[in-house]
């Protein structure tokens, strides 16, 4: 790794505390909305806070490693020799990238079959995208980055192919009061997406080894509050409208 | 025990991380699952949850220990001094093994004789067959390691009998809409189940040291992952389509 400035070392450790805050917030939220939902949308709400608790953990793994990495006394900051562990998004993605295809699709209702048959289709899909991307995210030169960036791409083009043409048909088939919003769900899935290509590609440019790091964690770190917290809370939304339209208004504690 | 490459150590180090993950993950997601459920089922997922919160607790201490069996530093392994503690497993069998037949046999919802019966059979001999692999595991050299190897599979072998022949007639009598998950479920059991003497014998090959300690680390995690996270999926779903038929759309808190 390289020499970080006090304030870059700062900006990253304050942007994963305040992530780490967020996803578990995010996960309680989630959660206790269960009970205000129809008995069809508790899964979809189970699963967006999971998503959130299992970033949540994760974040807090990687907050104590990068403070493990570094060590700063008087305003400098230098490695520690002990190294950060990029692993912890990867199998964090793991876990939370098919998870979130199935919170999106399980929110449609759609027939049991199809919910079971999408999730499989899409879940095994993202799982591929995210073992793909790891060892160019691990790989000391560029070359070798782009070609498992390449190949990570192509499960993640069949993804949003299979968002916006396969589950095109059920989207038209939602309820008025949710159409936008469901439409809006998956638009945030693609644009919050296709940020971590673009943060993915950061070491291809001519910026410094710190600027690098910097730039990788923030921009992961954005786009994974947007993915997973921003469209936890329009999953949320559109669980509460459905129910209230299909069950009337649910209470229970 | 014997030098690991930083690879070697970072792949076994995540994936106790990833399972620890998992597995709390997965707890959450049965346990939330409960309110969905009608009253024959929730013990089912009670069960299911606590077999992966004590598969939870033990992959964190495991994680734990193996962070301190190691010395890590500027990208060198060396050991530290500190045993790994490999008793951790035996113990989180002893207890989770038992259990995963137990659910498997509630969530079927046999008769309550049979059902008592049935768990005080398979789980004695869950119990025994973990209690015999044990002096196998520690023991420093294969014939020992095969005899008491070899003693174990007598039960597990009783257990399989028992699984397909026993409880034949019980899966026959499945309503349609599970009676495929169940066999499903009864086979996740035993794939997943024997990949674990797989995994007992690979000391008996002739790799190095540190790929034996790769090898089998990584091999129980897995088969740990698809027994008990897995299997509780599948126990779930089962579950859910079981109420729905039984009892119409379950809606609690």
């Amino acid at each position: 790794m390289e020499t970080l400035s006090y304030g870059q070392y700062s900006l990253v450790y304050n942007a994963f505390s305040f992530t780490f805050a967020t996803m578990a917030a995010t996960t309680l939220f989630l959660w206790l909305g269960r009970s205000q939902v129809g008995p069809a949308y508790k899964t979809a709400l189970t699963i967006s806070g999971l998503v959130c608790a299992i970033a949540a953990y994760h974040y807090f793994r990687i907050f104590q490693s990068w403070e493990e990495a570094y060590a700063v006394k008087d305003g400098v900051v230098s490695m520690s020799g002990y190294a950060f562990n990029d692993a912890y998004r990867y199998v964090d993605w793991l876990l939370t990238v098919p998870l979130l295809l199935i919170e999106l699709i399980l929110v449609m209702r759609l027939s049991e079959q199809e919910t079971v048959s999408k999730s499989f289709k899409l879940g095994s899909a993202a799982a591929l995208m995210v073992i793909l991307g790891y060892p160019g995210e691990i790989a000391t030169d560029n070359t070798t980055r782009m070609i498992w960036g390449t190949l990570s791409a192509i499960p993640f083009v069949y993804i949003m192919w299979q968002l916006f043409a396969g589950l095109g048909a059920s989207v038209a088939s939602q309820p008025d009061s949710v159409r936008e919003l469901v439409k809006k769900a998956r638009l945030l899935t693609f644009a919050s997406w296709g940020f971590y290509p673009i943060v993915y590609m950061i070491p291809y440019t001519n910026l410094g080894g710190a600027d690098v790091t910097v730039g990788v964690q923030v921009g992961y770190t954005i786009a994974d509050l947007i993915a997973k917290a921003g469209l936890g809370v329009l999953i949320y939304m559109i669980a509460i409208r459905k129910s209230k339209a299909e069950y009337g208004e649910v209470a229970h504690a």
